[in-house]
């Protein structure tokens, strides 16, 4: 989608471009209805189900000698009812929770503040062949409490060294006198040609501005290789809660793929394989499957169709959405119109 | 104000136009002093009296073959205060409560999704002279709950057929195993030349997403006819509340008329009559008249003055805004500035 | 900063470039890093160290005959978190507590209605080196209560006769039928070559819309004169709180001195004095001091530091941040980048 955003044409109150400061202003619409048949069955409509629908600012400042000053506000919206919907918060006025920062870019890399989505959360999320969005996305990254974006973070990125890139992230807890709220997490990720593999790993202390309640700790891996006729992508992640003498470990793995269909169809299956063990007690187990296709209008718009399946085990109880399990199990399917601008 | 509405020039990164894909940012800011004279004096600065105060984002992508892709994000604005004042919503930051929608249009016509005025509203409250803001609107469409804008809407509106329109609004109630809130709506309109004519019904029930206390079914009619010197305008809507036994039937009669004067000006008077019958009980009735001119500076740019008076009677307490009914009757008069963007 | 706005071209939808109606979309982000040493040590991320991180659109329109139409919305930002810190108002969403007002100019000077920084606050503000911002900044505005934006000003702004402006603003209490959350406010400032004089006063009633607990008085007054190798700034304010009988006397004195420093450098020192009397009671003093530098990267982009000491006596207790005072003390430390566009 970044690909496809449009850039405002810049002008200087005297009126000649300035090419060097561009402001850009982007988006996505994405809409769609959603079925699910659990317990009840529930429909409605639904926001973000292929692409999270979003507003967003961001510009790059050429500053000379190879450097840059960017800066990124990006914010969710429910398009569905019209209220902003941010990430990882609940306000329904518009907000820039989905990215917030300002960095400095050269050939050392680039060192951001502000908020955004954390290097861990990148490196491995990207496997998921739904994005993490609709009722088929990956739920490794969203069970009991998530690292997704943090606040008040110092970022660093390198450059590429030969496919080879790597991140960390540091943020504050802002509480006085303790690591309450302290976040620490690091990626390394590797891309040349058909070939991508992503490392993560995070720690986020309770407490402080984060709201977490339980100390986690998560290590992600996951990799993709582009075949041509089709791409295949794997990830595994495993996390765990801790407060007090209680842990809770969860564990998680994501099988996918995704096949170009026609000059402007894509077909997208995924399997997802969730254990979570409560203090050491039995493993709670569920398995979700994913089948969605896609239809490309143009670059920027298309349509789709998902359909999802979860079956819960041994108390487990992850949900693909509103309506309830039905002794564990939730079929889903939803479909839509995405467009980014 | 849409003609007036700004296109931002859209230029892709590597520097040409993609004249398919603009972007549009555009707003009114309508802001104005507010005195009413009824049981307490009150004055003060009011929002939207000639406009509706709002800031929005749209845009339309040509996907050939004589199909487009088109969003729309609108949201109020309270600009006495800063605050955001949503359509229908009293949430205080900005929210796309006033549109959120994405549509494909075709020959067919257009297919909508998200949250928008309905079709029956816009049939008939096209009207009213004063374009329902400000202290000398009609009450017709305000009075014991609205069907004014919907959540969750799939919409589909007809291509002109010799002036002949007509359209279709389903609101999802997202209520579990009920039908809570669900919303149905149609219109049909008429515009060919100086005569115009629309009418519209829905049907929104309680409960659900929707927030209504009661089942609410309503009808409307109207027609306007433009003279030249002048135009006439009139719409007759009828509602009824239900909830258990009891039932509160609301009659509105409005007539209005809108005359330029010189270049720049125009006139505009109004009546609205009001009747409500609680339970089969005695009608309840207001009349009201409305007063305004206003003075155009540029296409985007007016200074308007308006003046309104209610009286009523029987036990109804409709009011022009703050500071009390003086024995059923208050007096308002409005002036400010009003600039589209 | 307002220097460096980026006007987006307006094209109306017909293509041709409307000189005449432009809108500007313009903000800043300014992020950094904050260190405070009180009784206990307190980091974090913080927003607007050196400019108030905002977002904002406004636009004006060429009427002809030297009038002009104008708009301005203008929202904070909390760039550490993303949400919308707005001027005076504690919403997470998106608001335009900055500034939200429409205008009329004219050879007659300005008439704006709306929420906007008071001309009492402007005309001495001005003087202090810091802005207003950041750990340095002076807290001669912002101790008991404030009177730097007010909602529902009816505002008139002369042009300027030789150096000379006058102002004035009147905010409508809406309170019913009494003088609660009343606003009047008066500035006189000259600015001519080196020399900049102003002198503000206002009066802000308790209670209605403005939700202030006191009736607050303020006069100031400051100056600076532009030596050349530097600046020199001082400024004096004294309000007065009143409930009933109980009064607080608050005084304030700022000097302050800005340099530049090669070619794209700015040292700035300053030093603060807060004298509070309640009642009639000891005086509680507070002397605060400053320095800060700031390193231009571009006329949009800047890195920066500052250092703040405060030093409260006789119960003072201003703070200059997070961190609690240690025996009346605080020491602060800042850094961040700032970016506007």
């Amino acid at each position: 989608m970044k690909k496809s955003l449009i850039a405002l044409a810049a002008l200087s109150a005297s009126g000649f471009v300035m090419a060097q400061s561009s402001v850009t202003l982007f988006g996505v619409v994405d809409t769609g209805v959603t079925y699910v048949n659990g317990a009840d069955n529930w429909s409605g409509m639904t926001s973000g189900n292929n692409s999270t629908s979003r507003l967003g600012f961001r510009g790059t400042e050429d500053l000379g000698g190879g450097l840059k000053a960017q800066f990124w506000l990006e914010a969710g919206l429910n398009t569905d009812a019209g209220d902003g919907a941010s990430g990882g918060a609940s306000g329904t006025g518009l907000e820039f929770k989905r990215r917030s920062t300002i960095g400095l870019q050269g050939g050392f890399g680039e060192v951001r503040m502000g908020r955004e989505l954390t290097a861990a959360y990148n490196a491995a999320s990207r496997y998921d062949v739904f994005g993490t969005v609709g009722v088929a996305q990956s739920r490794a990254w969203s069970q009991g409490g998530n690292q997704i974006r943090i606040n008040n973070m110092v970022s660093y990125y390198t450059p590429s060294f030969g496919g080879f890139k790597a991140a960390v992230n540091y943020g504050f807890g802002e509480a006085t006198q303790s690591r309450d709220g302290r976040y620490f997490g690091a990626s390394l990720t590797y891309d040349n040609g058909p070939l991508s593999l992503g490392l993560g790993a995070d720690r986020l202390n309770a407490g402080g501005n984060a709201a977490a309640t339980q100390d986690i700790t998560a290590y992600a891996v996951g990799g993709s290789y582009n075949f041509g006729a089709a791409k295949l992508a794997a990830a595994y992640r495993t996390q765990e809660n801790k407060l007090g003498g209680a842990a809770v470990d969860r564990t998680a793995y994501l099988i996918g793929l995704s096949a170009p269909v026609g000059a402007a169809g894509e077909v997208k299956v995924s399997y997802n394989r969730y254990e979570t063990e409560v203090n050491g007690g039995a493993d709670q187990k569920a398995d979700q499957f994913g089948l969605g296709y896609v239809h490309n209008l143009s670059k920027r718009t298309a349509v789709y169709g998902t359909y999802a399946y979860i079956k819960n085990k041994n108390g487990a109880a992850i949900s693909l959405g509103n309506g309830g399990l039905d002794d564990g199990k939730q079929h889903a399917i939803q479909a839509g119109v995405r467009h980014a601008f």
